[in-house]
């Protein structure tokens, strides 16, 4: 591969006007300078989206773990399973479907939706700045990979929270549908020029796009699967602690990493002053958030049940990402530390009350992606000035409401096609024997 | 460390010909705009260079993970002992000795191979860019980081097959020959501008100079060193199912990521719209090829064995990214997603097929990375009309012939030597307490 | 998002003087280009910032991993518990008090140290290179996400060698101590300008300011807590090893990884030929040094133990990291891996000691942090001939008496105050039940 390291310079000589070696010592034209920019600043963008790309992928990583470790034993393999199975289906499915349908101006989809399967054509191998149709944004590749990550990370959202007790098959399905349909069309009215983006709308990495939006699938699939066998019981909540908290740490800790991607490089631009300072305050209010919120928790838990709570503090870090993801740019340290901070106490309040209604989030996801999704669109207004209250809880409602109905479509004909559930003996027996004939940890007895 | 940041300006100013702040309004002629694109260009790909070598190191603590969650718990300090020590060999011996060898164009060998030993001189600090010999690639340094973490790979991918029955010693010496020599010399012949390269093979970020160099190793030594004791028991396999599937599920998604890195860095050039914009198709084949690999075990084990079968998944998105690695630029996303099902496809027929064999690959390291190897490179003519059959056969015969020799050889000799296994007592009581009087998990008891 | 697009490239070059699409064809006077140079590498510099941040951030887990691995199952969830708090806590107070403190140059403590609070204001959202105060570094956001990461590995050092009995409370309080006030202090001697850096102090990524700080802030600690219940009986040292060595051996890999941030972007600048160039020199060095330390504890345990131990050889590969961070950027590559490699053998020797003087130091990070701490700082005379060893001397002592005093003081009082060791039945039972009401590994039986 050394071997094309020659051809460089060359390459890149040619690919600004005005810069050809045959022009000795001729003075450029103000087109060399600025053509030199227009390329420095499409190379500073794409980098940015591949790095954020490969972050939010980390993040799919972080939810496997965080979920294999909040689960019990018998239920790791098959919650592994699913996350390396859901992520890989989101990435055919968004590849075949999702973006064309997600970004209709872009030419994605000719002529209609169905013309859409399978037309992501990216640059021609090789493109030079000439041939480009466009050289004012990034690469078609490195957007097409970050966005994908963004429809992954909404389909791990959802695994957590149905976990224990869901079909494999029927929840790949759901994925799938999730994937390839819910998310790109809700998300295209605000990212791919719609009318929420129209009306005002603003949700700068995804607290309503994708996080409250997996959130809303999440809680539709929880009501229509129902809790766990043996979750509550005399009108008590039974524990089922998680099998494995250094794994729900690491997660934990993966997210953490891979939102400096997701938020930091939604700013979509890196090649000037402005973005990369922007980028910058991004990537120290998203950890000012994470803190706040996990801090929150330590407290707030500590108060409440006189023992810090080790789970709730990793959910409070995560509620406080979740919901600095609305405006991760505007707010100063301090704000972005109280936005994150309010995450947490959220959680640590709702965790018990989802309990209270019998709705069996096993991982906390309704929580924190849910509730602090919205609690994050709303807090927008708070530093960014443009945005209304109306604007935001238009966006909340109608993301609300089209996922949920058409989540409870889909979960519907599953549970009438496929089934939702395995059956009791399988459920208790846990999932990893019954579907998968394999153990996570088969070398340990269980305690 | 701050107190630096005053020179900066000056430095990068006095670096760029015709830009001295002593030239107050002059116009510029047209070498400056050259000179500031030629060292952007260069910090541009030094960086990619940089991001991508450390992707790759990332990718050895996927194998260590990937390794320790698929033994024994009986074995799994051993195992993880020896990937860390792997590597850090490894980073010794390709200093001392690998890279001079790999590219004896670049002057690295003085006079000979003996006279490389020891001279893997870096940039001097500080350097100019009038100072630099060359300018139209990438910093020595980033080069040399880059190109060690490829040899490293290498060798991470033999610990797996001869897990839980080789001595720790034996296993290390060959790991230095490996990554001294055996490694460096066949990779010269394509990378370092040897005779496969001007045969017209074509291995673009090494499914064979990697991975099936790699996996030819590792078959030589699991024929050599023999199955683990009671594998194969009247004519049936026993299972030995691996202890912790959290943690090679963890391996897996740490291997992916850094795959982005592998393929990614491997276009060796990030410094203009084209060579940005192939990096994100790179980028995308590769998670594509990895999705349609997974995709393709989970169908096909749910097909032939009625329970899909996680450590296959895991296997198969490797399977995937093992296959791209020879083309992931010029192909569609189409082409490299059925390019990596292709490769799941793969993996699940040939563990079984090994196991009737009677060869003992603990990871299922031979299917993943010399067959899929083998795979990937044939599929380069599918898209790069440039490439033959011929030359890709050519090539992956050398390959084989070469590594399987070379690594019989040094096998064979360290059997007669020092002794490849551990007596028999060792090795079913566990290499762990054998060899390094330690457990992993020592607070769990043994199911 | 993606809308952004549209505004980036204007953006882009109305920030470049002489740049705006109305000069059409006019010829650009050297200020374009000088401005555009400007622009770029203002932008290298904060993405290196970024980058570097960003991996020290996910040492941040690494230690978390290691620590969670090295201690008994019963301590598992406290110590990850520890970890997450300790992070966040580091975020909010480094923020709040300690980076103000630690740049008093820098306008942010204004009008003293109290003023300081809460004033670590960044640039303006959307600010251009017109409106900028500076930008001939880098943006103030990504250089205060820097610096707060390396506040926070500060704190990490401490968590492992008190661990398993500290009060979950004592210690926090401690740790706000440590980043608000002990360790901005200490760094502003040489970073903020100081008088070490006057004196000629030498210390390129913190052996001393961070690593040797951490450690003096640990063994204070050690000292005043005492060692762990039954840790020395009848004059010999009990075994209490770790409950995941898998778990500790990620948690070196990652800060393997994130420890090029940590030396890498110490370089403050990669805007330049020679700065991309003695970046990627600090990488291969890191690498090698990591790598020296590793092999010299392999062999050194192997020797002397008869066989080779695990913990010893992880302990070696971080003692080679902390060894190199002082001056990673002017030895040669065989310089570094002697360097790292003594660090290696320091640790192995130093382990024992420290039990023999009933110093219970549960992850072995004073030998680490401290010892190589001290080892790495006096190396740069090997190879960076400005440097004195009378100047090291100077920070290294310092150093130790002003961390050492102002711990005792904080420990001492938290003892008088709160307490510092919880009663001896939570202990023997494990801190996860008695202070946190919770286990790890609920699932699995103990041995």
């Amino acid at each position: 591969m050394k071997f094309a390291q020659q051809l460089v310079l060359g390459a890149a000589l040619a690919a600004v006007p005005g810069l050809g070696l045959a022009q000795e010592a001729a003075a450029p034209d103000a087109d060399s300078v600025a053509a030199l920019n227009t390329e420095m600043v499409f190379i500073f963008n794409s980098l940015l989206l591949l790095i954020g790309g490969m972050l939010v992928f980390w993040m799919a990583a972080g939810f496997a773990m965080l979920e294999a470790g909040l689960v019990r034993s018998k239920n790791v393999a098959m919650q592994l399973t699913k996350n390396v199975a859901l992520f890989s289906l989101a990435s055919f499915f968004y590849y075949l479907i999702g973006y064309g349908l997600m970004y209709p101006g872009d030419g994605w989809m000719v002529p209609g939706w169905l013309g859409a399967i399978g037309t992501a054509v990216l640059e021609a191998v090789g493109i030079t700045g000439a041939e480009a149709d466009d050289v004012t944004y990034a690469s078609t590749g490195s957007d097409f990979f970050f966005q994908l990550m963004f429809c992954a990370t909404t389909a791990s959202i959802v695994s957590g929270t149905v976990a224990e007790r869901v079909k494999l098959g029927s929840f790949l399905v759901f994925i799938i549908v999730l994937t390839a349909l819910i998310y790109p069309i809700q998300a295209s009215w605000t990212w791919g020029g719609g009318w929420l983006d129209e009306v005002g709308f603003s949700d700068f990495a995804g607290s309503t796009l994708v996080h409250s939006a997996g959130g809303w699938a999440a809680l539709t699939g929880a009501l229509i699967i129902g809790p766990r066998i043996g979750r509550y019981r005399d009108g008590r909540v039974v524990p089922m602690p998680g099998s494995n908290l250094a794994l729900a740490t690491l997660g934990m800790f993966i997210l953490w990493l891979g939102w400096f991607g997701f938020n930091g490089a939604s700013q979509l631009a890196m090649g000037t002053i402005g973005d990369v300072a922007d980028i910058s305050r991004i990537m120290a209010n998203t950890n000012a958030a994470a803190a706040g919120g996990a801090i929150a928790a330590l407290i707030l838990t500590t108060v409440l049940f006189r023992k810090p709570d080790l789970t709730m503090i990793l959910n409070g870090a995560l509620a406080g990402l979740v919901s600095i993801t609305a405006e991760p740019l505007t707010p100063s340290l301090g704000l972005a530390t109280i936005i994150g901070g309010i995450g947490g106490i959220i959680v640590v309040f709702a965790v018990p009350m989802l309990d209270r209604l019998r709705i069996d989030d096993v991982v906390g996801a309704i929580p924190v992606h849910l509730l602090c999704g919205i609690w994050g669109t709303l807090a927008v207004v708070l530093s960014n000035g443009d945005t209304t209250i109306g604007a935001q809880l238009t966006g909340i409602i109608a993301t609300g409401i089209f996922v949920t109905i058409t989540s409870a479509v889909v979960w519907l004909i599953l549970r009438a096609v496929m089934g939702l559930r395995p059956d009791q003996e399988a459920e208790i027996n846990g999932l990893d024997m019954a579907e998968l004939g394999m153990e996570a940890y088969p070398d340990f007895s269980k305690g």
